[in-house]
Order: C-alpha cells, then sequence, then structure tokens
C-alpha cells in the first residue's frame, strides 16, 4: 500500500490497522457521537479524594494490567510525576499498560525504557518520544510488539473522543490544588502554567488523579480544571522543576544563521496582504521562533500593525507584545516559559485554552481555522515540501510532532524555517526520512539561503504576488536543496529493517507515515 | 406505589415510568459512562458558522418533528430568545418537540402555552414553569400526553449524562459573541453574567447555536463557551433585557415580617459551630435571601469572620461582600443583577462556575458537598419539614424547583425560611400540596414566629446544642403549624383530578412527588 505521498504502508502494523494518508480533501470525516469514559457517578458528601500516596491513588483507581494511562508534558524537561507514578507502578507490578501522554520528553534523571524493557509499559501514543526510549526504539535496543502511535497535538482529543485512544487513568501534574480537586498550573510554587493539554483528558478519562505540591485551601482559585472531573488528589513534594520548561524547547539564540532565518521569516509575513489590523499568528517556541517574535514585534511597531490574536505555545517574548498593546488577546494552549505560566493570572487578555480548541481538526472549530501566519521549525524539508518533524537526518528520534502537522494545515500562510545543512548533513533533501507534515499543507520553506514558494499550496498564487510586490525573490526548492549537498555532499542513505517501530498518524488519523528500525 | 415521603405514584404516566424517591441511601447511583450527543466532527476552515436569521439556523441544524430542545434562563424573566426561537420554529411548521429549557420563567410578552396548544411543543422538561405555561396545565386548560418533568438544577446535567435527557438542538442566548461562537455573558450590550446552565448543553447537545445581539471582533474575550461546542451563529435584534434579571426573584424588601425572618436566619448560622473563618454560604436571591446575605456581612464584620467561598445565584449583596473582604471567592453559576453580572470580568475572585459543577450531585464532586450554610425559600414546609417550592396552597403553580433541594440535601445546615401564613392561607401545613425537598434534608424552619430543628436531619444533635449555647430557643414544628392555623383556619383541602400534570423529580431521577390537575 503506498498512500498520496508516496510512502510504502503495510495494511496492518501488529493489531494497528492502517488508514493510508489521501490527501487533505479525503481526509476522513467520522460523524460518531463523542464517546467519553468518563462515568455519572455520586460522589457523596464528606467523601475524601486526597490520598496519602501515588500508589494509593493506584490502588484506588483500579489500576489493571492493560489499561491505558496518561500525562500532560506541560513541565517539559522538568517534570517530576511522570517518574513517581511509573515508579509506585512499578512497585505494585502493574504490566503491559498503554503509555499515552501528550508528548514523551527527555528526562534526564529517569528512564521510561526501562518500564517498556521490563514489560510494564507495552504500548506508547504520544505526539513525539524524545530521548532515552526514543533513541532505543529507533535502535531496536528497546522493542515493542506494537508500534508507538504518534500523533499532533490535534489529533490526539480527536483520538480520544473517537474512543480509539480510551484513557482509563489520567495523571494530571498541577502547581495547586484544593483537597476535592479544583487545580491549576497557575498558582504555587513550581509552575506550569496552562494545563491546555489537560483538559481533554479530565473531561473523558474513566479516572482522574490531580498530584500537585501545592495544597491550597478549598476553594482553589482559579481552577483551571474543577473537581467535578476529578476522583483523587495526592500531595508529593515536587510536581516539576519550572526553571526547566523553557530549557529544552524555549531557548533563546544569537546564532546569526538562525537570526537571518528569522528576520526573511518576518520579511514574508509583512510582504503577505494578510498582514493588517486584527492579523493573527503563532510563532512557537524554537531558537528562530522566539527571534521571529522579537523581529516581528519590531515590524508590527514600525507598521503600527495590531494583532487580534496569537496563539499556541506562548513565550515570554509574546507576552511583552501583549504587554505593548501589540496582540489583543493571547490563546495559550501551552506556556513556554515561567513569565508566560504566570501571565494568564495577571493579565485579562492572556487566556488559558483547551489544546483541542487549539488545534483538533475534528470539532465544531478551533483556533487553527483563523491563524493567518504559522511559524514552524523541522529537522528536514523535501522537494516536495513534506516536513519531518522526528527524525534526524541519521536516523535518531530527535523531535515530536508537537502541533506542526496541525499548525501548517490550519494557517493560511505556513512557514517552515530551518538551516539547509545542520553539522555535515542536509536539512533540504529530496526525500524526507520522515514525512510527518504533507507538503501540500506547507506554504513556503524559509532558510538563510532563501526562501521557497511552494506551488501546491492553495495560497500560492497570492502569497507569489505578495512578495514579487515587496521585491521579493523566491527561490526554487530544488535549489536550495542543490546548495545543500553543495555544502555537505549527499550522504548516504540511511538503512532501516522492515521493523516499524512506530505510526504517525495525521489529524485525522490516517497514516501519514512509519518509522523503521535504523540500522547505525 | 408510595415513595418513602408517603406521596402515591402510578407506576407509569404516559410514557414516563417512576422510580420512586426511596431516601438519600437509597437513591440510584448510575455508574453508566457519560453520553454525549456532541458529533465528532470536521469543521474546515472557512466554513461560516454566522447564519442570516433563526430561521435559517434551525433548517443549518436539522430542527424535525419530535426533537429536543433547550435554552438556559439566565435572562430570567428580560430573555427574548426563547419567544424569537419559538417563532421560527412556528413559521417552518415543526411540531412534537420537547421544550427542555433549565427553567420556563414568566415571560410577559410571548405565550408558550400557545405552543402547546397546538402541538408545536408536547413534552415539557424544566425546573419550573413559571408563568402561563404552569397555570393553565395545572388547571388543565392547556394539556399534554406526557407530563411535564420538573428537575432541580442538579438533575439537569445527571439527566443530560446518563442519556435520559438528551438535546438535539441548544439555544444559548448571549451577550457577546465572535462569528465562530466563542461567546460570554459577561460584555455586551445585554449581559446576564454567568452562563452556568449552559456549559452542559453546549458540552452534549448534538447541535449548539449561540444567539447574540453583539457580535464581536474575533476571537471574543473572555469567553465563556468554546467556539468548538458551537454550530452556528445568529446576530438578532435584542437577546434580553438585562434591567429584567433581577426583576423577578431578585427584589429586595422593606417588609419587617421578611426582615425579622432573615435576622433570625442570621442569628442561627451565628450560633454555628460552622461560622469560622473558611465557612461557605448560599443565601440565594428572594426578599428574606436578599435580607440575610445583608445581615449575614455585618455579623461577619462584627465577629471578624471570613467566608472561603459564597456559591450559587449571585446577587450584588455577595459581590459587596467580596469588595469588603469578607468572602474569598465567589462561585457564580448565575448572575442575579447587572452588578453580580459585570463582576465576574472586574473580579478575580468572582468566577463563572458550570451549573453541574455547583449542584449536580452525579459527577466526581460540587461545590454543594463543601456548602456549610444554605438558605433557602419555600412556599409551603410541613410537619415532617417537607418542602413545596412549586405550587401555593391554593394549588397555583408559583415557584421553580431551582437549586432547593439540592442546596438543601448538600449544606450542612439548611435553613428554610418562610412566613407562617401568606394572605389567607398558613404556609406551614400538615403535608405540604406538592413534596419537592424531602424533609430529612431540612436542618431547620425560619418564621418570624420562631425557628423549628429537624431531629430527623443528619446535624440535628450538633445544630440543637449551637442553639442552646447561644441562647436561642427552638420551637416544635407542630407548634408553628397551630399556630398558622389560628390565624387563617384551616383551609379547605385543594381538590384534584385523578390526571397527572407534572412529575417532581428529585437529584437522582427519582420521583419524590407528583402534580395534579386541580380543579379550582
Amino acid at each position: 500500500m503506498v498512500n498520496s505521498l508516496g510512502r510504502e504502508l503495510p495494511e496492518f502494523i501488529g493489531g494497528y490497522r492502517v488508514r493510508p494518508y489521501q490527501g487533505l480533501e479525503t481526509a476522513e470525516s467520522t460523524a460518531v457521537p463523542v464517546q467519553s469514559k468518563r462515568i455519572v457517578e455520586r460522589c457523596q458528601a464528606g467523601q475524601s479524594k486526597l490520598l496519602g500516596s501515588l500508589k494509593e491513588a493506584l490502588l484506588a483507581c483500579g489500576l489493571k494490567d492493560g489499561m491505558t494511562i496518561s500525562f500532560h508534558h506541560s513541565f517539559r524537561e522538568g517534570d517530576l510525576v511522570v517518574g513517581q507514578v511509573m515508579e509506585a507502578i512499578g512497585e505494585l507490578g502493574i504490566k503491559n499498560l498503554r503509555f499515552a501522554p501528550s508528548a514523551v520528553v527527555n528526562l534526564k534523571n529517569f528512564s521510561l525504557a526501562k518500564y517498556v524493557e521490563d514489560g510494564t509499559i507495552i504500548r506508547v501514543e504520544a505526539s513525539g518520544i524524545r530521548g532515552e526510549l526514543g533513541d532505543h526504539l529507533i535502535d531496536g535496543s528497546v522493542q515493542m510488539d506494537e508500534p508507538a502511535i504518534l500523533r499532533p497535538h490535534g489529533a490526539r482529543p480527536r483520538a480520544i473522543e473517537t474512543g480509539e485512544l480510551e484513557i482509563d487513568v489520567a495523571f494530571i501534574a498541577v502547581s495547586a490544588s484544593d483537597v476535592y480537586g479544583n487545580c491549576t498550573g497557575q498558582i504555587g510554587t513550581n509552575r506550569c502554567g496552562s494545563l491546555g493539554y489537560s483538559f481533554v483528558d479530565a473531561h473523558n478519562a474513566n479516572k482522574v488523579v490531580v498530584i500537585t505540591d501545592t495544597l491550597v485551601d478549598y476553594p482553589c482559585c482559579p481552577a483551571s480544571i474543577s473537581q467535578q472531573y476529578v476522583d483523587y488528589v495526592v500531595k508529593v513534594d515536587q510536581v516539576g522543576d519550572s526553571a526547566k520548561i523553557g530549557a529544552g524547547a524555549a531557548r533563546l539564540t544569537k546564532n546569526p544563521r538562525d537570526l537571518m532565518i528569522a528576520q526573511k521569516v518576518v520579511k514574508v509575513i509583512a510582504a503577505s496582504r494578510r498582514f493588517v489590523d486584527g492579523f493573527s499568528f503563532q510563532t512557537g517556541a524554537g531558537a528562530i521562533s522566539i527571534a521571529c517574535t522579537k523581529f516581528l514585534a519590531e515590524e508590527m511597531e514600525k507598521k503600527q500593525v495590531k494583532a487580534s490574536f496569537a496563539l499556541g505555545g506562548i513565550t515570554a517574548a509574546i507576552i511583552d507584545m501583549y504587554d505593548a498593546g501589540l496582540v489583543r488577546v493571547v490563546e495559550c494552549s501551552q506556556s513556554f516559559d515561567a513569565t508566560a505560566a504566570s501571565a494568564i493570572l495577571s493579565r485579562p487578555g492572556v487566556l488559558e485554552i483547551d489544546n483541542a480548541d487549539y488545534s483538533n481538526a475534528f470539532n465544531k472549530g478551533n483556533f487553527l481555522n483563523h491563524l493567518n501566519f504559522g511559524v514552524l521549525g523541522a529537522l528536514e524539508v523535501d522537494t516536495d515540501f513534506n516536513v519531518n518533524l522526528l527524525t534526524s537526518s541519521s536516523g535518531k528520534m530527535m523531535g515530536g510532532l508537537g502541533g506542526g502537522p496541525d499548525v501548517a494545515a490550519g494557517a493560511d500562510i505556513s512557514i517552515v524555517t530551518l538551516p539547509i545543512v545542520r553539522g555535515r548533513t542536509p536539512s533540504v533533501v529530496d526525500r524526507v526520512f520522515t514525512c510527518c507534515t504533507p507538503g501540500e499543507t506547507v506554504a513556503c520553506v524559509v532558510t538563510q539561503a532563501g526562501i521557497a514558494l511552494n506551488p501546491r499550496h492553495r495560497n500560492y498564487a497570492e502569497l507569489r504576488e505578495d512578495l514579487e510586490r515587496a521585491g521579493i525573490k523566491p527561490v526554487d526548492i530544488q535549489e536550495l536543496r542543490r546548495l545543500a549537498e553543495e555544502l555537505t555532499g549527499r550522504p548516504e542513505p540511511i538503512k532501516t529493517t522492515q521493523r516499524i517501530v512506530a505510526v504517525v498518524e495525521y489529524r485525522d488519523g490516517t497514516v501519514v507515515d512509519v518509522v523503521r528500525e535504523v540500522v547505525f
């Protein structure tokens, strides 16, 4: 079987039935009633939800072999809850779990791989698998019978609401909670800000355990997630290290190449007819993205153009724009640093939003459907404009899908940014190793060596005209590939076995690609 | 069949199967997964939700004979949306609808009864049926084959989530919305404040139509209900008259009898061991209630006692307490006047809450489970402490269940307030005409003639002791009945036919009583 992106797919991978991606127009619609595993049940007055330990909570939830557990990744590399919960699960000897967080991040002092190796976890579903487990899955040193299912952020709520991903127990780390589960990431010692990823878990899981290091008086105010969705509350010593939230994706750059790319991005935005009062944007949290945000703010000041909203993962740079009156509303599904985490409480126009509201294409409407400009990072892009967000050009597991495929599809002008080479390998290639974002959803690719427009994008003619008027001359994507190869030479193709370790799902649950075990 | 309150019930009423109330301990638990009629569907970017008229919205929703429609009643007697929607339905000739608003209020310039008479509406489910329709149903001048189902506020979300009340189309009146359905009652010309009743409709109805008179730029901020739950948006000339929100229940009083009752209520509260820093209360919006709020504030100032939260329907008097630092958090499921409606936006500790979060006993926990004092109005109370919230002593439909039965069951000390006589009829009686709130959930009855404690209430011993310590001498409820009868004489019993016009459901869907057609 070959999907419309030219990727070869088997019909089944273990027990997983492959529905091949066949383009945006034919993406499956699933007009079925929303499924929930949440139970209509009576919580008697006086019944306590506060338990003494995570182990007690696991027992109270009736966590058993074969169940599905979930987490959010809003603490990013500062998360301390996944490790504590897995340790308690390990001690109880519960096995064969499906591990379904919003993302697997790189946790330095905790080995998730160990729990896969000993059979505690036998399935993984997430937006990406960064770190040790990803490396071990892709090099075959850790194996699972079922492929990991990787879904972009918008696809996770869809999968939960269709019943494809039924969560038995959701573990929600929060910086403050009362004894009844009214909770938030906005106050307390270790704040993560928006709990955007957790709303769908809270609303749909069978059991919900809130984990906090700061118990506040009842009722917790503000309350992002309400008591009506929470079964148990557990206090631990520490849920996360806020300082590390910004440590991974959200770093700043002084790299002149990245700054040059960011400047070109802002030139594209400023040239667009959509760059007018009331426009909207998402810039994200990568090195280039944060530079973009800064340059965009300058451009907006200069041209006296104000945005209606900024969207998605939010950084201090966006909050600065809000404070400067450049952005009317900040729709925050994730807080990428401490400033952004605190801003929801202190600024009436900075709103905490449900990740489904941000990016799910299978609800009655999301913010991405109204987004003018989306700036996206990439590990590789190919001459069909397909984007690789997962694997490096040497075949290592490097990233996560995040909201990349969602933003590309949603934004009127989706701008993929990357340097043409990284180290000794090209990042503009003939064919990306792992296709994550279908090329037809990418409006342009911006590199230090030029801007390539995608003739297959729905707004191609418009963008070409706008750039021309602004005196910006795009280059052919083939030209970028040639330049890259001139610098690095053509690398040896990555060798893989036939063993599929991960499936890359699209927003609608169809398969855009698979990741095969790499022979290093 | 006789339920545990001694009320005679048939096994079936039309197609309605009666599950008799058998006491709090045996109240049915329904541990089934939450049902939803909301659909997993794809809203394409660019797809408009803004329609030109209500009629277009009805057609777009596919509203058909036999379906169920819903509304909120947060505009109370100022509502202008129910009338407009019913007119459009009438013009399209759609019949046999189930009309299921959070409450039927008394609308002066609109006849709901007309739509029952012509078969547009054949079933009614609400917390109460005030006004013309209620009067006509009870006197038999308007008849339906199926009984009206009356549910307290907390029972409605339960019925929706169990699938007992499946809503096909929810019409949600808001004071401001953007074109995509992000909407609120907090800004715009005609504000109703909290949209507390509408969350469960938005989350669970098959189709959701947002109706506003104020379209704001995308994205609407604040957004109480998110675009992800909204199918269509319709702009009309006016959704409601904010000035009339306070006109019905939320009036102030100079009546010395009511003031005396309010003072006695506050004496009970102040005498309680639960009246300490961090206590919680709900006082409501009736004449006596607002006086209570005022006297309670004075008592708190005097004793330097501060509340953790005030709950439920919120009045300006409560906002004054918040501003004075007497209440830390105001959990607002309904705004009873313009001050309360505006307070959510302007005060960080005044929160808009889901009515389910307020009062549903069949979720993972609600605010009522943490309520110390609940002050409740009543039309009649009997010597078993059963409360009538619906029918006057002459048998007329006068009120609604509201959150009465919920608050009584939830509050540690539930205080029912009423004058011992109204006009020429006693309101403390042997047996209430319609039993709405089971006597075992009422801690005490406060009248101008004394305070009666309920020996069957779970906190009886505690309250008796507390009142004794404070030198408050309670009276026997029989004594109050005798006093009332001395003033008015014993009224002739109300004559009814065997025809049942309404069923009074409890929080769990069991039947506490029925309302029979009255022979006037």
